[in-house]
């Protein structure tokens, strides 16, 4: 039986088949891949792509999903070992992945990083939790680790903006924002970016890194792939050249670090068209939404002749649609 | 494309349609006349009639309704152009409506007036967005302005009480509630019962005045249709002789008028009996649901020989087919 | 027309008939049993298996299940006759009933005791309520008197370890808890135990009575079956050589016995192995789900040889598509 809540469980083989279904089938969207097939989606956190498009995959490859708010309308869910369950979770994922396993064939569990927790974080508690006990595959709506689904749809935009991607100049370059959010969108930008062979270039102010176990991870996919991944401090040098300028915002490197305005501070390092105008001259722009306009991105870049999101959202559905495909075959 | 936001959408060509068709199907709930449709269902607003008959829609005719709530379970939306989006809505309809087009055939949704700004709500903003924003059919499951899906239903249940419309007298009466609701319903059914050639006469206590603007528009919709447009200011002269009683109640003229108790004040206008035994011998009794028995309407009304609130809420369903079926053609 | 919403509702000979089905169809569940139908779902509380399961039957069976959150997402339903609503109850069953009738071809309704008024809670107004109004059949989810669903899981997860049930001694016994919880699930285990001709022993703390008129009801079936009703106010006493232990935490007799922490009081009662070490060598352990784990139940015997929670969880699924196959048939 196989996963897909990480990178690594698709390897770049698995990488490469589904994106090629994803543009294959691309203009066939009501074909019946999915017949039959039951898809039980366990929310922890709120969503409009992910939600809308893996009910639209579902719904047009003629099957069905199923959603579930863990703590709105169905029960919070406890993830640690040997708990004593006398809090406001009232039943465990123990129970929750096998009892949901009986009744669909797939689980897509959607599961933030929590924030009080560098470790468990690290660690992905609520999916690897999931993994264990599910009886069925379980895909990742995004964990505190990775968002593969994002991951995937990324390149299959950059793919079809540009061809071959090996050696591809792509930066990724950190955004404020009004709090801290979770690094799984860069993380599966980076390791999927690296895997396919891009020169990625990532940009944050000093303090925001990546965790080093990602980079170590992404270095490796990179010196299979043949591409490459560097950091850089200011924006300016990751951004020159580039054919890809992928904005997000995410979180200090370790809790430790948050402090109430820490991502307000770098305000200059909204992507505005200042920026694009260093990229190269077809560069495209990415994010993967849902993106707070003039505070991350200025609306000249995201309503201007760059910006590639809706496209990029879009292929959420493809892809998704390639990856059960994948999962069940 | 076609849209469904409002009234003049439909003219009175799609209205005849629509009810006509909607009248030719009632016997068939499960013919597949939506075969490998999606419709996508943004709510702003708590729904029961609305959300389960659209998704009935959707799933009798072969296709499939999938919802999505704003704020709970889904972001908060921004519509303001140009907002620098720091407060609690990280997400504009910018991206929202564009990316879920991508999904699915067809955007419906539900945006009560925000009641804090007259000129916002007059201009129906949120539904403006996703008309400007969606590259589908944007259905309107109550805006600020309309609720048309309510109208076509009324109207349609009267045309099964009475066969033809025109020159029909029909009373809207303003009801007591114990909080300021929106106008879309009274608008709605003002605007399709003109455009129908019923005589409309709509009574209300000063200061609750419909917009001049709607006024205008249902005023020219009974010039065509031969129809007509009387105001009130006590309930006795609007109901005598009306074949349709249909209460709803509705917030001040202007959100200046409105005071604590300005929608408690007027107790005596609840539909009794009494009111009821002022209409015609063989009138009906219409309420667009939810309602507050013994605030807005007696129980001896509601459960009494004049009502017709279940049939015109099951009309909400061969409305809504006939609707749909026309948008897509 | 049928209902579903207590075990009296379908007879020795519906259950027999329902179960039977179960069994038979449990390796074939994309059969298309209920192609076309439509099921609506009520919830007044949250829901995991339930509302998973339920909808994975109907999407598997070829029809569709469509949720409705009473107060979250939809409005809060009144069900007092007569009621004045100028509470936060803007809707009444009266009206939801009979319309939501109109769009589906099967309610099904989850309305947990609100543990304010035993009296109240004993009548089971709001199913009452829905059984009333609805013209369709009304399926309980879980009622403030009964879970029937859960009954009929149990008892085909007893009979596929032990064949016949006649005589098969079942030990229900009582568990500690955070807080007070419903009796619908004991009770439904009790009354369909009991239907099925086991000999059922029940311990509970004094003062943890279950209501007389279950007891009378239950004591009736056991009559007709050949089985018994038996009452510890230990748990050794009953467990002794029981093939079946099932765990449930409830709170007391009446609402007066309810002090905050009646239920905390007897930790002892946990279930752990040493319970387990006085049942039959073959012993099997139930519980309804969720439960909380190292409160009502170790984690050893959760994890444990003599668990079938989870077996007995995705017999939900198979007894509720026999059911709504014997209601629609």
């Amino acid at each position: 039986m196989k996963h897909a809540t990480c990178l690594a469980d698709l390897a770049p083989d698995g990488i490469e088949q589904i994106l090629a279904r994803a543009k294959e089938w691309k203009t066939r969207p009501n074909e019946k891949h999915l017949r039959d097939k039951l898809l039980g989606m366990v929310f922890f956190n709120p969503s409009l792509r992910t939600r809308a498009s893996f009910e639209a995959v579902m719904a047009r490859g003629g099957g069905h999903a199923l959603v579930l708010e863990a703590g709105a309308g169905s029960w919070k869910l406890e993830d640690r070992l040997g708990a004593i369950m006398d809090g406001d979770r009232p039943e465990h994922v123990k129970e929750a992945a096998p009892v949901l396993s009986r009744y669909v064939d797939a689980l897509a569990v959607r599961c933030f990083a929590q924030g009080d927790d560098d470790e468990n974080d690290l660690a992905d508690s609520v999916i690897a939790a999931f993994r264990k006990y599910a009886t069925v595959p379980v895909v990742s709506m995004e964990s505190a680790r990775e968002h593969p689904c994002q991951g995937l749809a990324d390149l299959l935009t950059i793919e079809e903006n540009f061809g071959l991607t090996s050696g591809l100049p792509v930066a990724l370059t950190w955004a404020p924002h009004i709090k801290a959010l979770p690094k799984a969108v860069p993380n599966s930008f980076l390791l999927t970016a690296a895997a396919r062979g891009c020169a990625v270039r990532i940009a944050h102010p000093p303090g925001f890194e990546l965790h080093p176990q990602i980079v170590r991870e992404a270095e490796q996919f990179a010196r299979s792939s043949g591409g490459s991944v560097s950091f850089f401090s200011e924006q300016e040098s990751a951004l020159a050249g580039a054919k890809v300028v992928y904005a997000k915002s995410w979180g200090p490197a370790t809790i430790a670090g948050l402090t109430s305005d820490a991502v307000r501070h770098h305000s200059g390092w909204m992507i505005s068209s200042r920026q694009m105008e260093q990229a190269a001259p077809d560069a495209i722009f990415l994010h993967c939404l849902p993106v707070r306009r003039n505070v991350e991105v200025a609306d000249e870049v995201l309503d201007g002749k760059w910006s590639r999101v809706v496209d990029q959202a879009e292929n959420r559905f493809h892809v998704q649609r390639a990856l059960l495909h994948w999962l069940f075959r």
